[in-house]
């Protein structure tokens, strides 16, 4: 293999905008090792001992900082914990400042998680630590995109040349613009589908189609990923109501048939079931979204490792 | 012991009513011997090493969440602990989909509270994690009866063939349900106190006597449960005051008189003082509350080892 | 050294007032051999494995818990977080109880942060466990004005002698008196310096200089401690508003003038920019904040292990 004499640089996690198409393999194949490890009747190995990750979340999240949590402590690493709201956030003090000092406490690594874009970047850049980007308002979730893409290498063993559908929200998802930009750094094709107040044609620019009925944007589809819909923005100035989005824009049985046979579904989480989902398309084996959890934790032991140890991974049980 | 060739088949511990006198005993025999772990100066050995735990509360709790977390971390499992404000069940997931998500993460056992019962059966039922009840709704909180009866084991030398009054607001109590169906599956002899709104008829086909009156119901007790009293029940439907129950239910120095000399006085915890217990009761030689909360790590201790090691629990130092 | 010889005897910290010189300098060393350990690339010593600690904070706090946190994990035990909003505080029961329950649970030492003052005294007095201080009220807070010192001493190669200056709301400030007390038992002179309602004359009584101005209380100084002002207290009885308190008492590159010219600046945190201190003088090199928030770690370490190992920390890499 030609990327056994890869050198992983990065300090830092923080879109797949800036990933090389050699980066994003190395991510998926170190994390590849990682799923050998979650087999395992004792899921632990010693590569981070020593060390310590704070999980700074500024939005709620279940899923993703478990996640985190989770990988970071199987490769042996201390986690600590610090929500808004508990933190010192509301006592006015910068986020710059906030972080720094988790800095000068010896921490190693930061995953944070902030509403307005730019944040990770922001921390990155100012300090020493390694930043993970567990989620930046609506600009990029890269752990996302590289556990979607490490799921559907695994279904189609292959992650090139193949025809991917974005349904939903695009406008406001981070989860899309991570992808949008990680599948296409390996020559897929993206069609983004959804109402035009979601989709707007500005997207083409990063050289993925728009289309605005599912006939179109599934048509030939090997993957198919569905974006959850934010409840509060309907019945706004986005859209009408959720009956109406569901009845244009749902994955369901119906829709299914447009895409190719064996096209799989994938969802970030947490689903609204029969909004932008059907279940009996969810609970169906075409749907990949517990593998995409599972590949969630080898993906981030798998950032985890290379940020903090680089090098190539190996662990005898 | 005829209990050495016993074997634990159970994958989940759901609540009392299920359980065999044998599977009651063998819980209680394996909390012994992490009772023994819990008295040495360094309080960890390895069996749950690279195993993890999820506690998954939909109510708030710290007595409870705190026990089972030492319990696992004793055993060298991982926690994480995941509380409903800010969890994504906020966000619209059913509960199905966000325990899937947690088995997904290769986690090994959940730790359930949840306000409606059966919550913890349904999770049991529809996944392969291991699934520990921690109380759902007014149903059922198993490990609390076990430790009640490990306690009661500790100072009364048997756990059959006793008279057991449970004071309170029987209604309402997950812990007198447990209790019940643990007490009489043991052969012991179970009085239940309290108002007619909080102790129904009803209940008499669990085998139990119904009693309104301290009199009648303390009469020769070996133990005495006394139930917290939900202080927002006070006032509505249910009883007129706080006073007014205080008056005919509280355990005092007094009522106390009404049962035998040598009864011992339990609570689960959190205590309303001077409300369902007096405080010169609840601080007397006779209050064995602080056993129970030992005894809670070391039940908690057992049920993670029997679910998730099985076998019979050997460390030696 | 004639440290070599001495022996630590209390159970608890919960004041600099009731320490001795060499009860403070032995913890200085000892937080200065756990320096070396959080320079090490894996930073994970052993002494107190299978002991376990719970932080039961009463107030918001970031930075205090996450840094006995991480001290605590640094050292091997496991920690357990309380805070009062997701604990049985809400269910009424007493802190004593609620105390006494974390301790039957074989907890070995409890960090607690309460906003009455007396709070942790009463606690250590009732029970067996170690009790740490980590803020009561506006009374003390031990390991804040123990860190301080540290990083004087770091900076100053001596911690006696020196004349320190205080500047803020002393009034209510638990950093103030525990640095007073320390600072005063190490032979310093000690100046505070604030508006008449935050530093009352009737502070003198602990040996200290009161001034009301930053011209006269600031002459001299080898050190000056910034204090957080609470914004909360502006506008009210205390004080007229932000920008009077700045244009009178904000630590600014105008203000430092008046301090001896190797000044350091001190800051408990989280920093107000432009309020107590100038963002400029924040980010100079005469600032030693983070120092003082690294150095935390090595004290709460050198606590922890004092209270919980006793004898001298030896560890060979």
């Amino acid at each position: 293999m030609s990327r056994d004499n890869f050198k992983w640089k990065r300090k830092d996690l923080l879109g797949t905008y800036d990933l090389s198409k050699e980066e994003i393999l190395y991510l998926l194949d170190t994390a590849k090792s990682m799923e050998e490890v979650l087999e395992r009747d004792v899921k632990k190995v010693p590569p981070l001992r020593g060390k310590s990750c704070v999980t700074l979340f500024y939005e709620p999240s279940t899923r993703t900082r478990t996640s985190f949590e989770l990988a970071a402590k199987i490769l042996s690493a201390d986690t600590i914990n610090i929500s808004v709201s508990s933190s010192s956030a509301v006592k006015g003090e910068t986020i710059l400042d906030s972080v720094k000092n988790i800095e000068a406490m010896s921490v190693d690594c930061v995953i944070i998680r902030h509403h307005h874009s730019g944040v990770p970047q922001f921390i990155a850049k100012n300090t020493n630590l390694a930043v993970i980007n567990a989620g930046d308002g609506s600009h990029e979730h890269p752990t996302q995109a590289l556990l979607d893409l490490l799921t559907i290498r695994d279904h189609k063993n292959s992650i090139e040349g193949l025809n991917v559908a974005i349904v939903g929200d695009i406008l406001h998802s981070r989860v899309a613009r991570s992808n949008i930009f990680a599948l296409k750094k390996l020559n897929n094709t993206v069609n983004l589908v959804g109402p035009k107040t979601f989709v707007p044609k500005e997207f083409e620019r990063f050289g993925v189609n728009v289309f605005h009925n599912l006939e179109d944007g599934l048509s030939g589809a090997d993957v198919i990923m569905v974006l959850r819909i934010q409840k509060e923005r309907m019945g706004k100035c986005f859209y009408p109501s959720e009956r109406e989005y569901a009845k244009f824009f749902s994955i369901n049985e119906n829709s299914l048939k447009l895409a190719k046979d064996d096209a799989i579904i994938m969802h970030p989480g947490p689903v609204n079931r029969g909004l932008e989902i059907s279940s009996d398309v969810l609970d169906s084996k075409r749907s990949i979204v517990l593998d995409q959890v599972k590949n969630g934790v080898a993906v981030r032991m798998a950032i985890l490792y290379v940020l903090l140890c680089g090098g190539k991974f190996e662990d005898s049980n």
